[in-house]
């Protein structure tokens, strides 16, 4: 026999399904709930059912917005002579929060992947070319993250840019910040022997 | 000039609210709704409205439940003759999960606190005296928080209750399973020393 209210139950469900959080937590945020005031469960309630209703993509550069174009693109305050190429919407927030980056975006919304049946064709890769045409966009930093998959899609941008005239960089390979040697894996560490940089 | 859709700024205000979430794990999370299904979203939204309105104090125990009697209140296969004190409905989930414990609850809902005006009246304390006068109940575990409010709690209410020739336990103090000596701190080593069990 079930010891718990079923409201609290369906809660910890649902809260559950959220990445990073553990059946335990989620019942300890479903009674946190419990004790927070009506406006506080409102509040939350509705910019859940709000957010995707309320959200556009840019017709610039693919980024989840509120008004086309996005802040970012409409901003003349930012560099356009560079275009910071991303997985998806979610890697400019930290992006954004080193203050290292002042150029514009373009979000792939994924990345090649023949094992998941999604080619360059699925992906905004395509739309990434007229923005490279009108000589203004000098460099292309492909941002995509260090896995296989992500690799693949940058080399295959870099293959349609290149002849375009346009510089293409990508993020440096290397130690993160705080780390330790003794336990840095082996491509890691290897990048970071091979990508040495002036000291 | 925000580079974060409001929308999305929203939902990770409302997010960072709940405990143990960060700014940067709300904004992930708010991320992570925008790709989830409608229905999803909609269930956790519902979930979270739902909640208050559908629970009601169980009018035995004071634990949040769905009926009165709750559910735990209700079963006739728990043991009657104990019932354990708790400070708050969200002591129960942990508790139920020991399996140790098939007796009955009684809900304080909060500890004594002078220096935030909560005295015993403002507590579910005279609620529990009640229950121990029909003489079914032969013991009552007092399962507050092992913090200063907690035991004072804790005391007052045996005070209360071992006149009425009704027997009063605690929670064990100790050492937790899988901790180390080396790292305990002096109080608990301290209830270890002088809790110490036949072995």
């Amino acid at each position: 026999m079930a010891t718990t209210a079923e409201p609290i139950v369906r809660l910890t469900e649902a809260l559950g399904k959220l990445p990073g959080i553990g059946p335990k937590s989620a019942m300890r945020l479903a009674y946190h709930v419990l004790q927070s005031s009506d406006a506080e469960v409102e509040e939350l309630a509705e910019s859940l059912l709000s957010l995707k209703n309320s959200l556009i993509l840019c017709s610039r550069c693919f980024n989840v917005a509120d008004k086309d174009p996005c802040s970012i693109c409409a901003d003349q305050q930012r560099d356009r002579t560079v275009i910071c190429v991303i997985e998806k919407p979610s890697d400019i927030p930290p992006l954004e929060r080193t203050s290292q980056f002042k150029g514009l975006y373009h979000v792939l919304h994924g990345v090649v992947s023949p094992n998941k049946g999604i080619g360059p064709d699925n992906l905004k890769i395509r739309e990434l070319l007229p923005r490279l045409r009108d000589g203004e966009v000098r460099e292309v930093i492909l941002a995509t993250n260090p896995t296989v998959e992500g690799e693949a899609t940058a080399m295959y941008i870099r293959q349609l840019v290149t002849p375009m005239g346009v510089k293409v960089t990508k993020l440096a390979r290397g130690l993160p910040y705080g780390s330790d040697l003794e336990y840095a894996d082996d491509i890691t560490l290897g990048q970071a022997i091979n990508s040495r940089q002036g000291f």
